[in-house]
């Protein structure tokens, strides 16, 4: 008998059907014996319904303790609901919300961090025999408030209720079947992966291949807590997360593409020491991810930096950059939205000099121009222009694995 | 400055233009100096939208305790909202769901009891000088699960926050302005009343003026909390309900109307001890109110039991009066969904014996036809065909009161 935590998105549970599949997939893994503990997010309406209203009321600045107290409320719609299916199916059950599961956390309102699962309430459920339906992204702080756990919350609820409990497993059900070598919509010849690493993982992740997210990668390796990405629509098995895998013929597990990537170019910077620094700095002060960093020296003795945002932090790093006029003279801010980042992952790549130069072999073949570089052990990004991304994709996927 | 308990239902928070007139009266009674609790229900259409939901899964028996989790999450909404749009309005408020104001309940889910309310954390919050917006119809249970406190819930959160914090008062916000002598959408010269004593309000509710729930009435007047009932869309007083009233001229406080009576009469039952004992235990057995009760002598040495319930107790009835052929014979049973109770009100009724007739002339002179006659301490009911029951109304108010 082993105890697995099953994960579901709002789209799996978007309304009745749905929800009928879900408890159907719970139940037949309870019946072969296992204890079960499943998380769910909130119906995928539901949370929009709930964000439209707090529009409606407040659109700039809602309190954000209020928000927490509002959007908790959708997973415990969604988890009553599975709970009464699960129920109608014949088997015994019990929802529980964040704090009933035992989940405290700080009180960093609607991004709290979990510090703390307090697992009695759960133990005590599943030597009942209850199969349990637990609210995702979701917990309570010292004050008894309740707190969200921000961008894919419910994704670290399950992960973090697999490692308090010890579970055997910890099953991801999403809509794609598992990971795959690259994006298998857009790219032909992409294969599913039956393990991947644990960073691995964190690099396709980082590198736009979102199908898990990176908080709950961390937290499953430090935990060391086995992953599986399934599919809620087929009764498959999906990609396993782990730390060891057995070596496969090829040295490259996938190709990602991140289109969301700004550059900024701070140009005739003054060539002297601590301008790096300064402006760097900066940026971490206005909470501003910094990816890729190229300097490079300018004429008359200036120099420039360019570096790569998300697209959404560009308003703040323009802010940054403005801001440091008074501290230090730059001639020119250059912004580029256009460029995408191109990513081959793999661990055990630094000990292979030949990939890079391969995979830039493949982008020349192809007629694709490279803006910038940058690599570490386990990836090698390039930056290039966002119409020729999927063409620069296809190349390199057929050069390393199609 | 006064602690004031003021209480919306659904219809007063429906969107978001609702919202904001709630706060604003909000906001103007704590701009005077006052300390304010807010209690809310759902919005109207979350509740239905989450029945809806509900029955989606399983029509006929979800799970209570996961109803109770089901709806909670309704207030849940509406108090994120009232408390965003107070904020909005520059004023520092908070909400609470009900157990973070203390509410503990019995464990009868979905019509659970309270039993004690913790007011730490709302004495708190008002310390800090916090509007309070408080989740109605809600508690928690000694097993730290979530429960409703069934029908008129959100009425009796606020009565019973207002006793247990020793408010100064308790103000329910309806969509009527007070409490009438009589419907005052239907009967001509139908009069607001000042204030009204609970007795004379609880009768007023059980006989189908339903402006408060009885529930409610019951414990304001078992703590002594003062009541109001007003509107939540003109800003004018309503109708005190308290124990000691003003003495007014007229005594009778009130006409109501009843059109939701079954009666059942239980024909040719043999004329022997116990019969009634028995049949009005079985009643109580299948948890059937009955309330009107006549006895008549039939023929052949048999007699005739006939008692009203509500009409969504009739089935339940019927059932348990089916069950008694094994136990003793009765020959016939007839049911009648036609008629309709009428009833004055008034405390100190009993010591002017010309009132039942005055009222009996009035049905008369307008050619009703009365079936039953019922009395209390302070009332006196009728039951009428149901087709005359406006007529019938009208009558006795322009007797006593018009």
């Amino acid at each position: 008998m082993a105890l697995i935590v099953k994960k579901f998105g709002g789209s799996s549970v978007k309304d009745a059907k749905h929800v009928f599949n879900v408890a159907e997939i719970v139940v037949e893994d309870y019946k072969k014996g296992n204890d079960i503990i499943v998380v769910v997010s909130a119906q995928g309406d539901t949370t929009d319904d709930l964000i439209a209203k707090a529009v409606e009321i407040n659109a700039a600045t809602p309190l954000k303790r209020e928000m927490d107290m509002l959007m908790t409320a959708g997973e415990q719609i969604s988890i009553s609901l599975l709970a009464m299916a699960i129920d109608k199916l014949g088997c015994p059950v019990i929802s529980l919300l964040g704090w009933q599961a035992g989940f405290s956390t700080d009180s960093h309102h609607t991004k709290a961090r979990i510090k703390k699962i307090n697992t009695e309430r759960m133990k005590t459920e599943l030597s009942k025999g209850n199969i349990i339906v637990v609210a995702g992204f979701q917990g309570l702080n010292k004050y008894d408030d309740l707190t969200t756990l921000g961008r894919g919350g419910s994704d670290t609820s399950a992960v973090a209720i697999a490692a308090a409990m010890s579970a055997d497993r910890c099953q991801i059900y999403t809509d794609v079947d598992g990971v795959y070598t690259a994006d298998p919509r857009k790219v032909k010849g992409a294969v599913k992966m039956d393990e991947v690493q644990y960073d691995e993982m964190l690099e396709m992740a980082t590198l736009g291949a979102q199908v898990l997210n990176n908080r709950s990668v961390e937290m499953a390796k430090k935990y060391n807590v086995e992953l599986e990405v399934l599919s809620s629509l087929e009764r498959k098995p999906g990609t396993i997360v782990k730390e060891h895998v057995k070596m496969e013929k090829t040295l490259i597990r996938g190709v990602a593409k991140d289109t969301s990537v700004t550059t900024i170019s701070v140009v005739g910077l003054k060539d002297q020491p601590g301008v790096a620094f300064k402006l760097f700095n900066k940026l971490a002060q206005y909470k501003v991810n910094v990816d890729i960093i190229l300097q490079s020296v300018g004429r008359h003795g200036t120099k420039d930096i360019t570096f790569t945002v998300s697209h959404e932090q560009m308003d703040d790093a323009i802010k940054a950059m403005e801001s440091m006029k008074g501290v230090f003279a730059y001639q020119d801010l250059k912004v580029n939205n256009g460029l995408s980042k191109i990513s081959i992952v793999g661990a055990g790549m630094e000990s292979n000099p030949g990939v890079a130069s391969k995979m830039f072999e493949a982008l020349y073949d192809a007629d694709i121009n490279i803006h910038m570089i940058s690599t570490s052990e386990t990836k090698i990004s390039v930056l290039i222009d966002t119409e020729l991304s999927d063409k620069a994709v296809q190349a390199v996927h057929d050069a390393f694995i199609g």
